[in-house]
């Protein structure tokens, strides 16, 4: 048996930069072993058809005391490649499709503060750049949807994400903004930083073993969900990264990759009600009709419970 | 490319028994799914020519974190198919071999006291029927070897191993027996029991949704080695225990096997010191002289170290 989706020119492609054969460094035996490996499982999922709720409670199960399997799992493309198939199976089924999905991450908590049309998302003690952006959520035709969640999570400017960094104060850099009638919403944060994954662990360890380093440009992730859409799962990235085009967790698509411009000017400044110079990013979302039950709601992947103070 | 080993009767069957496939219970597309990727990764190591040391250091770098799949590994048969390339390598090459290799396991500890000809393993704690075995080490010839060392690990009554049962006095049934000319050893002990892995282990629940269970028949563990010998890593089964054949590590073989004898005469009883009935082992170990530089010393495999007062 064999899967086209494998051997299609972008799986070959994506199975290359995984197992870092088209680089220098690392240990070439080890490489093709890994591309195999990974081949060879990526064969698995397109060719039973796992699901990503089969893939996730698999990873749980790997990650029952050794959770950098959470990260080694986008580094060695398996994040991407249930989208790549995703993105096939809506191309079959005629689905048009509007934002681009990509990878989740292992990162995300739930229950983060739900706020109308606007929030802040960092709590003022990070001294990075100011963003603001904001945008429409849109159906399949374009119009604007009302009551639409954008979930929103980034790392702060040290390149770390509440919870999981303690130093910071719970749901720091996470909101939900609930849209109005004209589908807007917008937020005030801070421009995250990119980061790499823990130096020294099991990621690195394998990583450099291929030749590979474990950098993320910086980005945003967003969950964008409405009644009657399927929920879209998504990030973009800061424009201008050194590692846009170079992510260990292969996230980057095209079509998440905003204009980030920058107001230094007094009435911009004045406008936004801010004293500072800061940075600003328009992102419209496009969600699709819910095709199939349960499509307007979270994979069913093993997730960080929601704090308590907060989500009461 | 595919592996012959891997679609030979005896592996297809091994891929059988560790997937499930065979037996009522558990879920018919997970034991699928298991089947396929154990298969896989079974024609990696064939393929590429993967060494034991390889696979260890591979073993270890997942168990950092996830000890379980030192007993995952042994579960899913890979450290039986180790053997089975061994033995096949063993074939193509004419090399002529004693008596049968099998599995390590993960729970030997180095550095047991060393003994001349004779050494109790047990210390005396232990109510189980007491067992007395004893044999000789010879070379492919047939002569006895002198000189060689019997290292010897097993359970007690409990099924758990000292050292990692901290509740038993340090090396308790393990030791290691130098033969003197006449190549023999002999050793008394207690009779040890079968075990199953970590009740709601990781183990336990992959195995549980394949419908298998986790038991290992009683046993015991030998690394028997002397100059100019390859070193041999085998097991002992106790005769007529229940999952003899059902072993979950699929570590039983024909050749080790021996016939268990029990003694309740009083003049058996008095030749060995003894003043209970006991149970006796003979069995003698056939070497294969060295053929390969570092054939006489264990894999490069990640171990516990060694206790530092007995070691001393």
């Amino acid at each position: 048996m064999t899967s086209d989706l494998v051997q299609s020119r972008a799986a070959q492609t994506l199975l290359d930069k995984v197992s870092g054969v088209l680089q220098e460094g690392g240990d070439p035996r080890v490489k093709q072993i890994v591309r195999r490996i990974v081949s060879d499982l990526y064969t698995v999922i397109d060719e039973f058809d796992v699901s990503p709720d089969e893939f996730w409670l698999t990873l749980g199960f790997l990650q029952n005391g050794a959770p950098e399997f959470g990260l080694i799992a986008p580094g060695l493309g398996f994040d991407h490649f249930l989208d790549m198939r995703m993105d096939e199976q809506d191309r079959r089924r005629g689905i048009e499709t509007g934002t681009p999905r990509t990878i989740e991450g292992p990162l995300y908590v739930p229950g983060a503060p739900l706020a109308q049309g606007f929030a802040r998302l960092d709590d003022g003690s990070d001294t990075g750049e100011v963003l603001v952006m904001h945008g429409c959520v849109r159906d399949a035709a374009g119009q604007p949807v009302a009551d639409a969640v954008v979930d929103v999570w980034h790392a702060n400017t040290l390149g770390n994400y509440s919870h999981f960094d303690t130093s910071q104060t719970p749901y720091n850099n996470r909101r939900r903004i609930r849209s109005g009638a004209d589908g807007r919403y917008k937020f005030q944060s801070i421009v995250p930083s990119g980061y790499a994954v823990p130096p020294q662990g099991t990621t690195e360890r394998l990583l450099g073993c291929i030749g590979r380093h474990g950098q993320r440009p910086a980005h945003i992730h967003f969950f964008v969900s409405a009644p009657g859409c399927r929920l879209l799962t998504t990030q973009i990235n800061i424009d201008g990264d050194p590692y846009l085009h170079d992510d260990f967790a292969l996230a980057t698509r095209d079509g998440l990759i905003p204009a980030i411009v920058r107001h230094d000017d007094p009435e911009s400044m004045q406008a936004e009600g801010l004293n500072t110079p800061y940075s600003e990013i328009e992102f419209d979302f496009t969600l699709t009709a819910s095709v199939d039950p349960g499509d307007t709601g979270l994979h069913a992947r093993p997730r960080v419970p929601a704090l308590e103070s907060a989500a009461a």
